[in-house]
């Protein structure tokens, strides 16, 4: 494969890293940005405090009396910080892919703390900082099991649906999940047994979940305070100072029964292999796009053909409202045309799906997506011609068509013939995924 | 009463308008200001609509052709705003206010739309503008009704428990509504018989209002395309291009049968009249506030002896992080301290009432309010004496108090006391209305 991977499960070797933060300068003086955001997290966030503490300390002395409790509360917000730092501290610890020291370009690097903003720090780095305490609590603690369950299950059920485990040797099963975030998804479908590799473009992320997946040496070790920013909306004030502990899981103590690795890098620059894989499985992600129809071309080309696109998540398109940035923002509607022309055929496809990304359950506003859900299949030439599969397609949800009707109809007699043929459905499932394997395995260059 | 009151329903006099705008020249330019807000609403609008459609004319032809039918759909999304626009230009249509052909100062103010940014407009004045169009669908339309059941029937219906209308000459019981936004709370509430007054301060809303109130002739007169500037997470292009007609009831035909009047001004600014109204009745404002205890205490204090103060909303703590302005953030926890310091009663209180606040229905993103709810009663000197009223309290909901057993045990009984005496209590309630009524009259200042 062509692409700039690493492992980072087992541990990224330090060598290995050197030798690829050697070729990039930009590359590294991006990660230490991200190093520097996450070492100022601290003195940030008791910014923002302070201008609470400095207004209550303005108030009149009958004021600051019945906001007496509110102000512990303050100083303990200043102590859930502390240990927040203390925690990313600990996760910068092993920094083997650029300890600062060493870089020699920025003499603040070494530090652990900056009393003012590092340079090139904006805004958006340190939200991005403060998510990823979020995203840990999402991903890798007990407090996100509601969360995985709505956004994981559906997508590992599907994949162990059509990959069924008595059905194919698993280790030949190639997944890769593009947005990868801090890994948890992958490393569930890496324990049944799959060969999967996540992609991550966010250093914030990357950082993350070397610790959790390379680092962290026992369950529920480091405890974290995820929602501490969090000033409104607070029915009580221990709810934004709840602790929540991870990992919930040691990968460390459990490593994953199939190849798992994560690898860097900007999804459209790393995989441009065709046919590399038996299935894409993608999670909050295709809204990440300037123009979504580039991701999923590139999840059509590196599918093997009978390969299949597992997707969940709303259309928030990250990039529609920021200045300087190119957006189109298709509609689920526009996204099912896409798909069909680019050439997939869309097997199940489902609206509606509650999913919440990373919520503070106590909080006065919730918010969550009614998400999209879909199974796409990249089509195999030699089993089109026998026409079997389309037998398990199901009709689009929600979309209406001018030929929905004929087609719902011609889905369900489709659907009768497979169900009295279920054997023979099963042998095709098993015959296409040994070919793709071969396949894959012949379009790989060096 | 001493504050700068003036009525917006019925019409306003145009005279009396612009004597008051003559004493205030600051204020004068802010309304040039969000009227230019509102003016500069299409062509801003388009801007945006404009990054989409340039950077879709940039891509490949194939991608173009998949994407013909999104195209067409942001050709439909210029026809809404060019919509909007003309609904805005009628809402400006009779600006009694300030017409800016009269200004002079301004050369740009007397045209109906700008191709560049009016001068001191900002983005936040440009999101104001696009959300006083939810607003009025909110509080306007027959789409806004779920919305309206959840916040304002709660208040409603503890306000007429509270001051039956058999029980009371309801035109005595004066009520205002700091924070009346489009004035459909308000509004409600004196079509029951109440003499209301709503407060304002923001002339977004107070010139969508006045349009509403005094200038729409007949119902459903109107259309907007409220969600047309949500480009993400839609299902179906109409989605984003969904008509609502407004107003679904005409103010001008169906004159409440109360006292009915909006007054413009800064709530602690304008109200500092002591026993002043029967009822206080706040829906989403007490979280505007740099110290809530400000508003607290000024509620505190414009109410009658025995008056009652209803809330409902969260605590989203609008300035909480606004730059430059001062914030603290008490929780519910601290909001019951404070209440109670200030003199209030907690009558009733509850949390997780479930409420939207201009939410586009058809979204993939669905955000909602736990809010809470509470009715606070101002005590009444002469009636705690007999120690009557404290009958209808009822325990705090979900605050958890060393005594809170103990107190929920007096409660109960007090409970069954006043359930054992109902008429006596009924009697009890009539008498101190009625003594407030005098009370207020007393203390009216010139």
């Amino acid at each position: 494969m062509d692409c700039a991977a690493f492992p980072m499960h087992p541990k990224m070797d330090e060598q290995l890293a050197r030798t690829f933060a050697a070729n990039e300068e930009e590359e590294e003086r991006h990660i230490q940005k991200v190093q520097n955001a996450f070492l100022y997290y601290g003195p940030y966030a008791c910014q923002r405090l302070k201008r609470s503490v400095d207004y209550l300390n303005s108030l009149s002395a009958e004021d600051q009396i019945m906001l007496a409790k509110y102000r512990g509360h303050l100083e303990c917000v200043r102590t859930c910080i502390d240990r927040n730092q203390a925690v990313i501290r600990e996760i910068l610890r092993e920094r083997v892919l650029y300890p600062p020291e060493e870089t020699g370009e920025n003499p603040s690097a070494g530090r652990w703390e900056f009393d003012e903003p590092p340079p090139n720090v904006r805004h958006g780095d340190m939200d991005q900082a403060q998510s990823t305490l979020k995203l840990i609590a999402r991903d890798w603690s007990t407090d996100g099991a509601l969360e995985r369950e709505q956004s994981y299950k559906p997508i590992i059920d599907s994949i162990v649906e059509y990959y069924k485990p008595g059905d194919y040797e698993l280790k030949e099963i190639k997944i890769l999940v593009p947005g990868a975030g801090l890994g948890r998804l992958t490393y569930e479908l890496a324990c049944l047994g799959y060969s999967c590799e996540g992609n991550e473009f966010s250093y914030f992320m990357l950082i993350a979940s070397n610790f959790v997946l390379n680092l962290c040496d026992y369950e529920n070790k480091y405890v974290l305070y995820p929602w501490v920013h969090q000033y409104v909306n607070n029915l009580r004030r221990e709810d934004q100072v709840t602790a929540v502990r991870f990992p919930d899981v040691c990968p460390l103590k459990n490593p994953p029964k199939g190849h798992f690795e994560i690898a860097a890098g900007d999804f459209l620059e790393v995989y441009k292999t065709p046919n590399a894989y038996n299935c894409v499985a993608t999670c909050f992600f295709i809204d990440c796009a300037n123009n979504v129809i580039d991701f999923i071309r590139t999840i059509y080309k590196i599918l093997v053909p009978g390969g299949i696109w597992v997707n969940l998540g709303p259309l928030l398109y990250h990039y529609s409202d920021v200045s300087g940035q190119n957006s189109i923002e298709p509609t689920f509607e526009d996204l099912c045309i896409i798909m069909e022309s680019v050439g997939f055929v869309i097997e199940k496809s489902r609206t509606g799906i509650r999913t919440k990304y990373a919520q503070n359950p106590s909080s006065m506003k919730q918010s969550e997506y009614q998400s999209l859900f879909w199974v796409c299949r990249k089509p195999d030439p030699f089993e089109e011609q026998r026409g079997k599969r389309k037998a398990s397609r199901e009709p689009h949800d929600l979309i209406v068509r001018e030929d929905s009707e004929e087609e719902v109809e011609q889905q369900q007699q489709q659907q009768e013939r497979a169900e009295k043929h279920p054997e023979q459905e099963q042998q095709q499932l098993k015959l296409q995924a040994t070919s793709n394997d071969e396949t894959e395995m012949e379009a790989q260059p060096t």
